[in-house]
């Protein structure tokens, strides 16, 4: 079966109307589908107006427990609930989960010997219950992921959205038959060759030219990791990977940033 | 086939320690079984930090957006998902659900000719959809629902989660050779003739006997309405309702109120 992953983040969550659009674009999408979300800066907002400072060591941002269970409100409370309730009224049935829930994805504790990130969870192959996604799938229900995740002992953790979408991508991929479409959505029509020319996207990058562009500055900051989970994908039996605006792949696939390997 | 429904809430939700216990026994307890859970007082207790303040209108609480955003992130956010991850802890595979998941819960806006409520919404009998419930309880998938509905047509609403509860309730009940037990679990042992003295717990309490305790004043407040609820399952189906602590009624349903028509 084809199966479309979905993962939406950055302004595309920060805005309701826009979101309205873009989940209105993902219901028109056919066959079965997963929907991944990432939380946009809803949780900074509401963190910044509980007095909640930032807990900065070396640069990095820390998940403390307090950061912790505001991030869970944000992402598997407002964002999660709102996605569904909106899905449910364009007659998708949606099902918001966190990785608790079913125990759809067990997570780790991220174990850095420099810095203690805190309640941060990573995750690998064995992470994702492909049984339990497949069992929605088959019944018609569409699986709406945040980012937070659990250890199977009892604590909540948050996770890289891209990191789930690749993963779920890859998990559903090593059954036989499954044609698996990676696609991360952002506000943007694709990877910008010019950050100030919204026009001047990458019709297609391959893995030697992803490294080039690297070497070379090109490619910069969050879109590299991006990439990194995108290429991974693909070497693990995705069928393909695109990135750029929803609204225009829905229609049109060679509007946005393919990867190839 | 016997399903428990179990709903559990005031200070067995706001203190850890005693959710854990709460939910360890949820976990012993054998066969199908169903969770619904109120809010405690952890949606107060963020509403205040946010500097958020209460909308009384007429001596009624109202639930207006800036509150509701709040309700959700507390009840289908940290408690709900706190909750799951304890129960996946004990090895229950336990799937948090609001109202707008699969379609569990549709309501509708309360109706009050005297006082808008705002986003409140009310159940019946056509609100739950039960054929999403026992497809999961066939799974071996125990359904952890807090109090949020949704209308259906995009909206979030706050629901009485006993209401929620005596409804789930009714709607197995209602299939041929279900036994349905529903729990009201919280932090007193029954219902006490002498709120300062906590064993002077009633045993049973019919319907006559509530009828005449709420004239003569000594059933009243909060306990009414939960009452009401109780008895208003078992006219429809339900094959038995107590209300007391839960740890008491999982060994020993002697030690908890027990209400019979």
């Amino acid at each position: 079966m084809k199966i479309h992953i979905v993962k939406i983040g950055g302004h595309l969550i920060n805005d309701q109307k826009i979101l309205n659009d873009v989940l209105k674009n993902f219901c028109k999408l056919q066959g079965y589908k997963v929907l991944i979300h990432g939380g946009g800066r809803k949780a900074d907002f509401i963190l910044n107006k509980m007095g909640i400072s930032k807990n900065i060591v070396q640069g990095r941002r820390i998940t403390d427990k307090e950061t912790l269970d505001i991030v869970v409100m944000t992402y598997a409370g407002i964002i999660n609930k709102n996605i569904v309730a909106i899905l449910q009224s364009n007659h998708c049935n949606a099902l918001g989960l966190c990785g608790a829930d079913g125990n759809s994805i067990q997570s780790y504790l991220r174990n850095n010997i420099n810095i203690n990130y805190g309640y941060v969870g990573d995750i690998n192959k064995q992470s994702i219950n492909t049984h339990f996604i497949k069992f929605l799938l088959n019944q018609k229900i569409i699986p709406v992921f945040c980012s937070i995740t659990h250890n199977g002992i009892g604590d909540l953790l948050n996770t890289n959205a891209d990191t789930i979408a690749s993963y779920i991508a890859i998990s559903l991929a090593k059954e036989k038959n499954n044609e698996i479409n990676l696609h991360f959505c952002f506000e943007k029509q694709g990877v910008l060759r010019d950050l100030h020319n919204p026009k001047s996207y990458f019709q297609r990058i391959n893995f030697h030219s992803f490294q080039e562009m690297k070497k070379n500055h090109t490619i910069k900051n969050g879109m590299i990791p991006k990439l990194e989970n995108a290429f991974f994908a693909l070497k693990n039996g995705v069928s393909q990977v695109s990135i750029g605006l929803p609204n225009h792949y829905l229609n049109d696939m060679n509007n946005n940033t393919i990867l190839c390997l």
